[in-house]
Order: structure tokens, then C-alpha cells, then sequence
């Protein structure tokens, strides 16, 4: 089980993230590439911090609106979604292999990635983005019960797909995330190891109302906004390295 | 004597430049990055248009300031030029190499160019960005007298140099563009025909006092902005050609 | 039976819309204010051509998208869409003030205008807006078999509402606008002046199927992006002013 | 002497600045106008601050440089200046009123406050804005042995001028800032306490070389970045206060 988390999202003289205090401890680093945050100085300085660490890059596309970092969801056509994600990945990638790094996979941020989960449209629109970049590359997209659906989806057209599990958040009975609004939705850290020792072991996790589904991650997101979250993070590296 | 124009300089609703009329009749394409024009699909949409008439394509960055249009010179440090620089080119590569097409070369765009031509320190930073960028790309600049200068100052740094005349520019007797704000700063269609006659077959140019001077250059500048300027191009494209 | 028309949509160096060819033929001046286009220098020019022909100005905010032109929709807080149109009626406000005009009106631009229309939501943040803001300001929007119930929802708030109409546009049957989709959307030149005279007339439109349906209108939108728009501009013009 | 400081340079999920530590402190806020910081709904938030603690608002606008953060001169035409300035205080000027408040100066932000010191023509194109803005409003510029020669500019625009000194940094022997590069640049606590008495009491500096200077301020600008920040404020409030 690798731990992924979203980096790099600082823009000019505005910081965001403790980013130097969480690459020791994850294994990729989703980088932002510009349109929710990731300025170029801030992704050569976060790419040199990976490539310090050994850490593996995804690239974080994201809708391109800066003030709502990427949280709102806006409407695009489908030649408006390739065109954004071939222009970030690829920005990143030549500025990841001017530093001896190669973008490794591509995971959309914000509200693109709910878009993605949500609407098939959306979700076909990356998956062609992705096809119809020059290399292949993987996406990463949430361990869902429609995990299978979605590898015919990304098969038909050439695409890997890695699934992500999130080890702070509660999930409702059908396998999606708890909503936020609802009590219960983000775990104390003792709930959020246990969920996480529990993924690794028998690959389920237990909803909010005690059903114990199937849930295959290959990965699990986690949140390096403060020391909290750092710490956090610091506690998942020793359960998932057996320390 | 190749021509190479500036392209892909629309950004979303709003068009610039007659790309479509242009394409046929160049050889290079410099085209916008997204940091002074060039939104992604706009991007998309003129690599398409420069695949399609086997025209070579080169990335045109610029300072980020999309309201300006890159014509307004901005205080960088070495390390936002260089962020800047690889962000964009990187962006229009990855971008080039999904429709197969590779990036042949880099002309900084607006006032980025003009502070290349007048800093050595802005020039410094430009040729350490492309030695510091993943592959070897060639640095599109202006043919003065400074050339055996510039190409030394490439030289040390392993990046190789191309230099550009204008055809519709008068020079100075410096060897520099005559300042738009003085008489007969550009040419009419005649002289214009008759520089670039003098740049093939001479390689010279007959500066504002009537002086000859020396001038070799690899590739000539040429506008399509309007009718005007696409009907200059086929002019020149029929000269350059021998017809 | 006013005209009203989008002006000072153009950015930096981009141009859009023959601003100084339609504002002679028009009442009111649609004019953007940064967030999809109209940046302060042409604001600044705008505001200046419409002194100088005595038409009245109404401040046409957006959602922050300047690469979408403000046309695709975006999920906003009721919060960020009144501080957005505070923001934005502000700015050309004390513009217009520093240029002896006085702002008159507001009509969201493009995605906020349809989502306006179509959202309770929406319409009531910008409702809310206005009633916050710090002096009384109509609000236009589109006249449907819907306007008693937005009189009455302005009414509340103590908003006073100007309805337009769209001369080019054919109606579907329940009083909204036929999608672009659809055959017949936008009419010819013909029936667009039929319809002008027959709402002017009779206050009343004829639906793409054949229906007659009340429409009170104050204002009726016209379009001036090209050769075409303006010398349909002065042909509704000269039948509304009774040439 | 009054306490001035820069707020609501947050931008969106990006925070900058302890504002709501700082205000409580302050008697003249410089408030951010969205072209360096400052997005609407941040202006807002401010603004209700400022009118919680009853403090003086400034605008505070900028070059547009988002990424840069407003502190990278940019060449300007005296028209982009003046568009520039109006736009951005136009916008505070309408959400202050909104919340009940009126913006009693303008204060440029980074490189236009200083390109306004050094530039003479920079500072006639700011002045020339105030001029030209629909109602009288003052400028806060740097206190410097120049301020006759500014006051006078100022007198023959009708300008009224307000004068700030530094409380933390180190004054050269022309009167100017002592250059962030040099040691000493930056007072320490006590330091900057005994410059603040200095120049209550008795209306000088002593300068890095020991020299003193008359310096007639009518404000003080403090900086509350950090927790640091805000205890240096809170020292000089009490001291400025006679407590």
C-alpha cells in the first residue's frame, strides 16, 4: 500500500501544504501544475524535493480557476478537458525530466476528480486525454464498488487505471465518501489507522453503518495541510511499514 | 532563408492573427505557450493546423502577463525566467508530441525577446534555462553585429543559436531595428521585397543612412496579422522560393 | 423599446465586438467588467465612447473565467457571487463616476445570466447582491412567463427589474429561448424585424410553433460582434424609432 | 502618529497575513484591490473587519501580478496606470460603502510604491489617476527629504499627500531605506521601538550612519505577518499610545 498526497500547490509568495515536512514520508506526490495552484518556481522547487526524496510524481491537473483552487466544479467540453490536461501534464513532465524525474501517473484534483467519479462524460473525456497523450500514462481515480466498470471503461481505450483509498474519511454503505456535512465524516486518528490496517490486511473497509465491503486500493490519499495532517501521515508510514 | 511568424496567439473567445491564411506559406511556427496567448485548446487547435502543412514548430514564451500581452518588461530573477521558460516549452512539447510533432526551437515572445537582446543578464538566464532543460533546443534570436557574442556566450553553455532578420523593419546603422517612433521604421512592400532580396543574395542590409552591413540570418520574421500582412508573406514566400 | 448591447468585451490586445460602430445605435451599454473581458484601459475607453454618445451604462459581471469568456457555468456560493458582482459593478462604478456617467443597470454576463434564468439559487445570491449593495440598482434579465414571480421575488428584496427581450432569437413554446441546437433558432433578417415589430406593437412574440404569447419587454438585447450585427443594429433601430 | 498596515492579501484558499490579530491594532488599513491579492470574497471579509474595529481604509492597489505578488515592476503606459488605479480602487470603494465605510487614501503595493518613489513619471501617471478619479482622495507615499518636491507635484494636481516612515527598517544618509541586501537593514526590537520614539518626539531618524534627519511622518507603516508581527505591533501601539 503507497501513500499518495497532493503537493506543490503554493502559488508565488502564497504557501500552502508543509510540503518539505511530508515528502520523506509518501511515496507519490501529486503535484499541481499550475491551474488551482503550482506556479513554475513552486514546481521546480517541488519536483527538486521529490527527486531529493526518491518520490514518485503524478500530475494534479485541475479545472483552471485559480481563486476557487479548483474546487468548483465549472462545465467544459470534452475537447476543453484534453486540451487542459495535455497542456499540465505535459508542462510538469518536461519540467520533471529536466530534474531526472518522469511523471509516473496523472490524478485530477479537486472538483475535476468529483466530476471525474460523478459524470461518465467527464470521466471519458480524461480517459481520451489520456489516450491521446503522446506516452502512456495511468490515472488515478477512487476505489469505488464501480472499480470494475471503470477498468472496462479505461481497457476499451488503453488506459491503466490505479485506485485510491482515503485513510481519514468514512464511507457510506454504496462506497463512496460520507459526505463532509454528515457527522462521523472524517475519523480521529485512531478510526483512521484502524481503517487503514484493515485495508491492508483484508482489503474492506467498514462503513458508517457497519457493513464491511470489498475495497481494492493501491494507494491511499493522505493530507499534509498542517502538522496535524503531517503527523497523521508520519503514524500510516509506520503502520503500512509494519513499524 | 526560412520565414517563421508568430501563432497561436487567440486566447479562448477571443482571435488574433490569421493562423489558418498564414500556415501554408512558413516554414516555422512560433507558437504562444499560454503565458502572453495561447489557451490550451487554441494551442491544440494551431499544432493540428501546423502538422497538417508540415511547418516546424517552436515554442514562443513570454512573461505571464496576459492583459499586456508580453509587451511589457518585467523585473524576473534568473530562477522565474528559467521556471517560466521550461513550463512552457514543456507545455507545447508534450502538447507537439501528441499530434507527433516535435519542438524544433525557442523564440522568447514581446518584451521577454527585446530584454534577451538588451540584458545580458535576461539572455543569461534564457540560455541557462535551455542548458538546463531535458533535451538540446536551439535559441531563436535577433542577427546584430552581437552575434559572434551571443553564439560564444551559447557556445559555453553547449546551446546552439538561430538568427533571425526582419524583412519589414528598417535598421539602424547599429545593426539594430530602427525605432518604430522615427520616419520610415517600416518598409513599404517594395523595400520590404527588396531587404529580403539583399538578405538572400548578399547577406547585407542597407541600413537607414544607406550603409551596408553584414547580416546572417538563418530565418526572416514575418507578420500575419491581417490580410495586409498574409498577402506580404505569400510575396516573400515567392521570392524567397525563386518564383 | 430600448436597445441594449454587450460592449467592452475586448482584452489587452485582444479585440472583440465593433464597439464604436454600435454605440451610436444604441440605449444601453452592456458593459464587462474584468471577469470574462474588459480590462481597465478598455473599460476606461468604453465608458469614454459612451459618454461621448450620451448611452446609458450598465455594468455586465461574470463569473471569473477569462479563457471560457465567462460562458461556462460554475458552481459558486451564494457568498462569492455576491462579493464577485460587488467587485465587478464597483469597479466600473467609480470608473463611470471619474468619467461624469453613473452605472443604471445590471445584467449578468453569459453562464451567470443562464444560470440566473434558470436557478432560484443564483438568481437569489444575485438578488441579494444588489439589495446589499450600497445604492439601488435595477437588474435586467430576461423577459419569460416567469416575470411575475421574479417581480415578486425582486419585490421582497426591494429590487427594481428591467426585462429584456431578443430580437434575433426565435421563442419556444413555453416563452424561453429555442436552443441554439434546434433548427430556426436564430431568426433572419426578416423575421427578426417582424418580431421587433410585433413585441413593440402588441407585446407579443410568436413561438416556433405558431403560438402567440404575451412577452413585456423594456429592452431588447441586439448584438454587435460583426459587420452583419451592426447593420442589423440600425435596421431595428430605424423600425423601433418609427423611420 | 497613526499605524498603517497591508491586509487582505489573502487570495482564495491561500492565507496571508494574521489579519484579524493585526486589525484590532491598526488605524489605517491598506486593503488589497485583487491584482496582487484580494480576491472579492477576501475583500469583503476585510472590509467587515475593518468596520468591526473601526479602522481607516486604504486601497491599496498594484501592478496586475498575481504571481509575482504585485512586487516585480512592469513597464506601464501612463493610460495602463491610470486604468489601473481607477479599476482597483473603484472596486474598494463600492464594497466598502457597501458595509458602511469610505476609503480615505490610496497607497500603491510593492513595485508600483516603489517605481512611484524612484520614477518621476510613475508618480505623475499616480498622481494624475487621484486627479482624474471622481472624488478627492489622498496618496500615502513614502516620507523622504523629497516631500517638499512631492508636495509641490501634488499642489498643482490638487492632491492631498500623506507621509509614512518605517518602524522596523534602517534609514541611509539620503533619507532613503537602508537596502535589504546591507547589514542592519532590518531593525531589531528595541531598535525599532527607539526609532518609532525618535520620530514621535522629535520628528527625526538616525541614519545607518549615525546621522539624524528631520522626517515628518503622519503614519507609520507596521508589518503583521506573523506572530512576530503582530507582537511588534502591539509594542509600538502601547508606545505610540503613551502606555
Amino acid at each position: 500500500m503507497l501513500l499518495n498526497c497532493d503537493l506543490g500547490e503554493s502559488y508565488g509568495s502564497w504557501t500552502m501544504g508543509m510540503d518539505a515536512q511530508v515528502m520523506p514520508h509518501i511515496d507519490q506526490a501529486n503535484i499541481a501544475c499550475g491551474f488551482h495552484g503550482g506556479d513554475p518556481v513552486t514546481l521546480r522547487r517541488t519536483l527538486a524535493l521529490a527527486a531529493e526524496h526518491g518520490v514518485s510524481v503524478g500530475a494534479h491537473p485541475s479545472y483552471q480557476d485559480l481563486v476557487g483552487f479548483g474546487r468548483r466544479s465549472m462545465v467544459h467540453s470534452a475537447e476543453e478537458i484534453i486540451a487542459c490536461l495535455h497542456y499540465q501534464v505535459a508542462a510538469l513532465e518536461g519540467m520533471a525530466l529536466s530534474q531526472g524525474l518522469t511523471v509516473a501517473y496523472v490524478k485530477p484534483h479537486g472538483a475535476l476528480y468529483n466530476d471525474m467519479m460523478a459524470s461518465g462524460e467527464v470521466r471519458s473525456a480524461i480517459m481520451h486525454a489520456l489516450a491521446q497523450y503522446h506516452r502512456p500514462l495511468p490515472l488515478m481515480l477512487q476505489a469505488t464498488p464501480a472499480a470494475d466498470a471503470h477498468r472496462s471503461e479505461a481497457g476499451e481505450l488503453g488506459i491503466e487505471l490505479l485506485f485510491e483509498a482515503f485513510a481519514d474519511r468514512c464511507y457510506d454503505d454504496d462506497g463512496s465518501l460520507l459526505s463532509r456535512r454528515k457527522p462521523g465524516a472524517v475519523h480521529d486518528r485512531e478510526r483512521m489507522l484502524s481503517q487503514v490496517r484493515q485495508l491492508q490486511s483484508e482489503g474492506t473497509i467498514t462503513t458508517v453503518s457497519g457493513r464491511v465491503l470489498p475495497l481494492q486500493a493501491d494507494t491511499l490519499c493522505v493530507h499534509g495541510d498542517n502538522l496535524e495532517g503531517v503527523q497523521a501521515i508520519q503514524a500510516i508510514r509506520a503502520l503500512v511499514d509494519g513499524n
